[in-house]
């Protein structure tokens, strides 16, 4: 058992959290996550107002009685406060903002005395983060899938621990971004986390909402074959604020499109039926298989109770040799 | 006191190697990590072949009878097999290659029995170098300052350890990448390595040839500062494979290019002349201070010495600290 303040404060027994993917983590995945004793946010994405989310008043219920937290795209969200009220009504575990200045949103969560996670891309976000009152920090790598921005895990986060060192010691924080197995938990509670934010590895558990063939690609994958592209959004026609960018497995489409940038940009929206259908029927050629750079440590897809017994276990195995290199 | 099998097998005292950063770890450098328990390798960059070296004879000299490594960047000096036959002559502790299929080159090192160190940025690179016989594979995250590739350290090095012990157990891996303190080394433990490669850290070392000024813009800097480009060596003129970009601290010139790499592509040299000009006059507006996100972690410049001790006592506070949490 790995006991760290986060486990404290959370009453959880594994530091792990399952990050709130949208369309990935439903109820299932998120109750199985904080029933094997780590914490499972619901993934609202963009609630609605980019109209590809699942019902998530239907997803909630999926996770029974099971305490659970809720996770928001900021940027999309602030067109629609109504969703952070039926969040706030759930009283979720937590409540969790990617992607945006979180100013316009915490106070509902702050005022209902549900702790704020606020998942930040570079030190201005912390601080901003910190302003608006977040309990949790998530220092997230552009090697995790999905939307990210530019700084990698491991530098980030010991830059991140210091700031809160001297201006927030009560604030935790998270590593998110390449985290998939053991060595990565125990890496990162060296680097100052207090936990991890895990997504690929969830993504690709029995009870994530991830189609088959998909995972049945990443699993196939090896973590040199992801991209971190702001064209897949521009071609969907998905206003994605200009820092944040996308990391996908490469497939056809993002072959030909990944590096043209530019010209996507001036595409804005050229595939947005043609993306969608094709994500409809499950071509995965044009359809992103949405993973991080820890692909290459995902083989195969299991339940995630077994994926946080096999990370807690082999964190134990990391940290015991860890202290015995020490004389 | 860290051992680990580098130590052991290099007779080292810390885990803790300085990369061959060319025009900054000069004889001097070299030689003081050596000294300090590590292990220093003179940076040989291009050998010559671009024209903007030191006297490699010279700088190995100032090393004086410590022992020390010799590196390049493997496609340069590839034109220039005579640099490495010289190297080998001085049987160094390790030739280390970066950038480049090691092939042609590894076996001047291996018929003269000296190690091998391959710096590696896929798993494809990885493959090459234990095909070419390398000893000690440097698996390179894209944190890193000056050139580097796309994986980022913290997913690729526990990618990196499972190709290793699969294929060639008896191989050494080492962690580079965004590691300036003892976090870090303890966390690249954690991750599998057998210990970690230094640049920035060392960058901003007192005996490092980095000028005061570029080292007092670091040291003011925070991790969100710098960028990876290929539009630097484009504007310069040094025609580095398409795979590699550079990663510097942002200035005015990069403020202007970084973002505009088709552009630069296109006018290739077009700075050859002004930015020599600039390099020599010490205009960092225009002349890259070359470090990476670590850069955030770096608050003074101190003797190489220094850095290697605080190195060491971090990571072992880490690691006990790590231990305690496990119960």
């Amino acid at each position: 058992m790995i006991t760290t303040r986060l486990t404290q404060r959370f009453e959880m027994e594994h530091p792990i959290v399952c990050a709130p993917m949208a369309m990935v983590c439903g109820g299932a995945l998120a109750a199985a996550v904080s029933k094997a004793g780590g914490l499972g946010i619901l993934g609202g994405g963009y609630a609605g107002t980019i109209g590809e989310d699942a019902d998530l008043e239907e997803q909630y219920r999926m996770a029974g009685n099971t305490p659970i937290g809720i996770g928001f795209i900021t940027w999309a969200v602030e067109a629609r406060p109504e969703a952070v009220d039926w969040a706030i009504a759930k009283r979720p575990k937590c409540l969790f903002l990617s992607f945006g200045s979180p100013k316009a949103l915490a106070r509902t969560a702050l005022d209902a005395n549900i702790p704020l996670f606020c998942q930040c891309q570079t030190m201005g976000h912390v601080r901003e983060a910190l302003d608006a009152g977040a309990s949790v920090i998530v220092a997230q790598g552009a090697e995790a899938g999905g939307h990210g921005g530019r700084r990698s895990t491991l530098p980030f986060v010991p830059e991140v621990a210091d700031l809160l060192a001297k201006r927030d010691p009560d604030v935790l924080l998270l590593a998110a971004g390449g985290i998939a197995d053991g060595r990565g938990l125990a890496a990162s509670l060296a680097l100052g986390a207090d936990g991890v934010l895990v997504g690929s590895r969830f993504w690709a558990a029995e009870e994530a909402l991830t189609p088959s063939a998909a995972a049945a690609r990443a699993i196939a994958a090896d973590g040199d074959q992801t991209v971190r592209t702001t064209a897949l959004d521009s071609l969907r026609g998905v206003p994605w604020p200009d820092e944040f960018s996308f990391r996908v497995l490469r497939n056809r489409l993002m072959d030909e499109w990944a590096e043209r940038e530019g010209e996507a940009a001036a595409d804005f929206g050229a595939m947005k039926r043609s993306y969608n259908e094709a994500r409809v029927r499950g071509d995965l050629d044009v359809a992103a298989t949405i993973v991080g750079e820890a692909v290459g440590l995902i083989h195969a897809r299991l339940p995630a109770a077994d994926i946080v017994a096999a990370m807690v276990a082999e964190a134990e195995t990391a940290l015991a040799r860890g202290a015995r290199q020490v004389s």
